[in-house]
């Protein structure tokens, strides 16, 4: 693996459970954006994109369990960069979460987050792939709630991208999505065409449920499956986050 | 295996794929309901009990499919028997399927086919644990549309179904549901307590969204779960139905 490309700065390599954890930093539009690397222990069979949702970063639990097992039960490679004002992106990354949620909601709709994420994930995805281990591997991406804010505009425009596994988020009346964001959300959610895994908790009180059914209802992908369970906004049922995670080994390994 | 009990009459017993195959009668309030039993090769683990849908019988392709998926993939035992106006209970068994749909759509809002088929389902049970193979297991319920009409209210009143996978049916607006038999089901719908697996079809031209989402949110159960996927009334993707087959396995192995 090459340590000193131009896109890509490594900054730590470390081996846990079996599994390789790889800091790294890489350059979008004069942005320094933080990341993370997970590669299983065999050759990897594909690189999922994972992103966090609002008030999280790139590290928080679920989706350091999801990485884990994209790589200890699928074989898959996974990487997670920090989101706009989360993470290692805020100049105090220790800020409490509320903080940061109202900084996010507060950012949104100030400028272009959206943009600027599409980007993020796009340089992030042309530096990982300068790895040779994951230059020429089918692509998915993981993101639920804020990671499907910025997740449905990105994969709308990269065909790179060959499944996505989204939710938690409506078309509109959900929060972080109204004005210019939600109406992106609504254009960008017909223009997807991968094979799409949606969840919904039919109980958040974050995202109304009409707004969850209407963004599902826009996914423009001939292939699309909504899995809905009773429970609020951060209570998806642990089997749900697997049957995510399954879709998308299986997607990627048919692609 | 017992021949010859007053509760249940065996007429016949086949072998295909090692999946044993017996046609069988039973006595429902002076009914002769006709029925079929499939039993794996090695002892069930679990008895499903499948409901086949409006024009359809005991034997339809997807209901073969189903058991035989059950007891191969599975270990299960399955049964299914004729609903009322359909298969082997007709005078003419022959008929074509938009006769019988004809026929069960009259009969359903005329006289009470609701509660004769919850006790056809109810004496069938009792006959299919007099066979002692099939006495002390779990039991599950499989149906959809016409057996979620069915299935909602039997499965809502028998404590011994203890998962539950039914779909494309809705509480109002949509085919067969008009008047008492929709109020029935909307009824017995919050009185289920099992888990619950139910599929709706997202583009279905026999049940409107509205009406199928209504029917899952009035589930009174707490483990439940919605997949929906694109497409029309019969187009249910193959997926879903190993799905619905694997959530009733793994709900009554754990029961």
């Amino acid at each position: 693996m090459p340590g000193g490309d131009a896109m890509i700065e490594w900054l730590s390599d470390d081996l846990e459970r079996d599994i390789r954890e790889r800091r790294f930093v890489t350059q979008s539009a004069g942005r320094r954006v933080p990341g993370l690397l997970w590669l299983p222990h065999q050759a990897p069979r594909g690189l999922v994109l994972l992103g966090h949702g609002a008030s999280g970063h790139k590290r928080m639990a679920y989706v350091l369990d999801v990485a884990r097992r994209l790589a200890h039960e699928h074989g898959l490679a996974a990487a997670a960069i920090d989101g706009p004002v989360h993470g290692d992106r805020r100049a105090d990354p220790d800020a409490g979460e509320m903080e940061v949620f109202k900084d996010f909601l507060a950012a949104v709709v100030e400028r272009d987050l959206v943009e600027g994420m599409v980007e993020d994930w796009t340089h992030a995805l042309d530096a990982l792939q300068t790895v040779e281990a994951l230059a020429e591997l089918p692509v998915g991406y993981w993101g639920l709630s804020m990671g499907t804010t910025f997740g449905v505009p990105f994969v709308a425009q990269e065909p790179r991208v060959q499944a996505a596994a989204m939710g938690l988020m409506g078309r509109s009346g959900a929060v972080g999505t109204s004005g210019a964001v939600g109406d992106r959300l609504a254009r960008d959610a017909a223009a997807l065409s991968c094979p799409v895994f949606f969840l919904v908790q039919w109980d958040d009180e974050l995202i109304p449920r009409p707004a969850a059914l209407e963004l599902f209802d826009r996914i423009g992908s001939k292939r699309k499956t909504l899995h809905a369970n009773p429970g609020r906004h951060v209570e998806v049922p642990n089997a749900e986050l697997q049957a995510s995670e399954a879709f998308l080994a299986q997607t990627l390994a048919a692609s």
